[in-house]
């Protein structure tokens, strides 16, 4: 008998034909002998719904009662689904976020998962039921309702796979599972049918939107067994895996990943002295905002340009600040461009092979595609560009490093 | 300064812009030094949109399900309510069932209260906040999500005002207050500027729809000052008093009472032993229906005729029930009549008038009405009538009763 977290997203769940089979399906997987805890999202659209309602009133959301209001969407798909399953023999119980005791600290909207009480969970399933949780939410220590932002039901399952010491955790998409790119971009593209913890951690932090990189470390951390499927056919699906399987021939890089949602901002001319860098971060952190990548280069004229990547999102407040700090620093100025994209070629292969940065550089070099920003880790290279080259980028990588065929 | 109860039905709060007027109305009230607990209904429309997915799975609703699922109607609107409350600059704090330890048995869609923890409201009170508490629902002693039944929102309105002590709560609806007879049926009804509880109690239980029977009774265990007003428009309301205005000249009926919801079984020519009532109607209490009124009378044969009415849904069931009872007793036989209607005149006057019931029986009499059933108690008398007669009479006694005009 295993023990199995399922969880299942808002499209997943986005009908009542489709909660219907989902239920059929997790009824089948009982039936043949598992202990199932189910975690699920809103049904898709839902917390749109939700959120616009409150726009409507308050602009500015209070995060309090945000996470109160968007927190009833997972709670409708709970009953729901328990209802499914009742309905086709299977006993069920739902859970709120709170009901099972998923406490977190306080951080309305971004809430961090600090334990979880699995024994009323085992209870219930040592009786036979299946055990349906509400992901994304939580629990305070004084009992407000809080929410692990946006994707945080995979979070959720991965979570409570750790805690419940589960033999596999299966997060069920839209997709078939991790791709080698973006099939959108580049049809080429395919499955993987195993990656490592590293280069997934690596994948979901660089744009690869199939899980959330926090339930990636959460999972890491525990050494939980990890599948994506595809909740809509069967399939094998990508299996996160902790060991690398030594028998599987692999490319050297695993795949592909790219994003455009971040912009990036250049302060030039500023008298180099130490503890510079720490003055202009620290003000762009007191607002919250996170700074991905960093490069800071000593002019002839011994000052010094510093330049960051910052959520495209918080572009304009980041440069509001920055030219607050420019004028203090006594700097030159300030520029910034968001029209960037970032592009990353991803793999443990890296390490064993020389010469694979140089392959990217020289790649894109080919089609033109000048380079503005450089960053590696062990497995990975990223190189920032401008955005409207991003596809052109991915698909000629994906080309060069023979990714194009299935090995 | 005062503290005060306010509940608002799903009507009152149907709409962004209705949420936006109750947030004006009741940061008003705190402005002129009041402390203000806010109960409030699921939006309009929003529990039976959850009732219609949910039957769309599972026709026969799981009941503790059914519970998480419809709860999230309230909480939506105690979210929606803070934020509002919060952009027009007044601190406000939501609290679910659970979280202000509404403490019910565990009766799911139908749960009573049986403790309520006043220590958390009463601290954001003296903290300056407005406190928001999702009505209809509470929690079990396992921590399940419960109701109290549709229209249960009144109940936790007058249950918090008890356990909170307050100086008055308020009903806000969409009426002016409780007319001395449904004013679609009688143009000439008019507002009471007070009903003594126990006119309210016998009002609410016959038929009267303003507040829910449950919460009437609540208010009256712990002497709760209970006033229905309209939300949609300033007025003086209705005051449920518990003394009675002894200045008031008041008419010997208070008001009249009517409803279409019952239905009429007979059980004929049941021979007349021991216990005889007992057989019959504790097959019905099985099934958990609800019998109103009861009438037995002995034939010259020494058999007796056993006449009583069920809520018009449970018609055939109990008629079904009665069957198998009837010929397990080898009774005569059963007889129903679901097209009934209950027409009730209330008031304390009775008490110290003569006369009351005949006038009521010579005024039906006079429209040619046929009574079927006579019910009655220290303060009201109900007749049962064919239900195609329920306007005519209405108006006929409240004219009969001088209620047509204001004194």
């Amino acid at each position: 008998m295993s023990l199995i977290v399922e969880k299942y997203g808002g499209t997943s769940v986005g009908s009542i034909e489709r909660i219907n089979a989902v239920a059929e399906k997790v009824a089948k997987s009982h039936a043949a002998g598992n202990q199932m805890v189910i975690v699920v999202s809103a049904m898709s659209g839902e917390t749109n719904r939700l959120l616009e309602m409150a726009k409507e009133i308050n602009a500015d959301l209070p995060a309090r009662e945000a996470d109160v209001l968007v927190s009833t969407g997972e709670q409708v798909t709970i009953a729901l689904l328990c209802m499914a399953l009742i309905n086709k023999g299977q006993q069920a119980r739902s859970f709120t976020g709170g009901q099972v005791r998923i406490e977190t600290d306080t951080s309305h909207g971004r809430a961090r998962i600090q334990n979880i009480d699995s024994s009323r969970i085992k209870k219930h399933l040592d009786e036979g039921r299946v055990v349906v949780v509400a992901g994304f939410q939580g629990v305070d220590n004084d009992g407000n309702i809080t929410t692990l932002g946006r994707g945080g039901s995979d979070t959720s399952a991965v979570a409570l796979a750790a805690a419940l010491k589960a033999d596999e955790c299966r997060i069920y998409t839209d997709v078939d599972g991790v791709y080698t790119a973006d099939p959108r971009i580049v049809p080429e593209a395919h499955r993987m049918d195993e990656v490592t913890f590293e280069e997934m951690l690596e994948l979901s932090s660089l744009g690869t939107k199939v899980l959330q990189i926090r339930s990636v470390e959460f999972a890491g951390k525990y050494k939980v067994p990890l599948r994506v499927l595809n909740s809509f056919k069967d399939g094998p699906g990508t299996l996160i895996s902790y060991e690398g399987n030594k028998k599987m021939e692999r490319a050297v890089i695993a795949g592909i990943a790219h994003n455009s949602d971040e912009a990036k901002l250049t302060i030039t001319g500023v008298p180099d002295h130490p503890g510079v860098a720490h003055t202009i971060l620290g003000r762009i952190a007191e607002k919250d905002i996170n700074v991905d990548m960093i490069i800071q280069n000593i002019a002839a004229d011994e000052t010094t340009d510093f330049t960051f990547t910052v959520p495209r999102s918080d572009f304009d407040v980041a440069t509001a600040i920055l030219e607050k700090v420019s004028s203090e620093l006594g700097a030159r100025g300030v520029t910034g461009d968001n029209s960037i994209a970032k592009v990353s070629i991803v793999g443990v292969g890296m390490r064993s092979h020389t010469g694979v940065a140089d392959l990217m550089f020289a790649t894109l070099a080919e089609e033109g595609i000048n380079i503005k920003m450089i960053s590696t880790s062990e497995i990975k290279v990223s190189v920032i560009i401008d955005d409207k080259y991003t596809e052109l980028a991915v698909r000629a990588l994906h080309k060069a490093f023979d990714l194009d065929q299935k090995i």
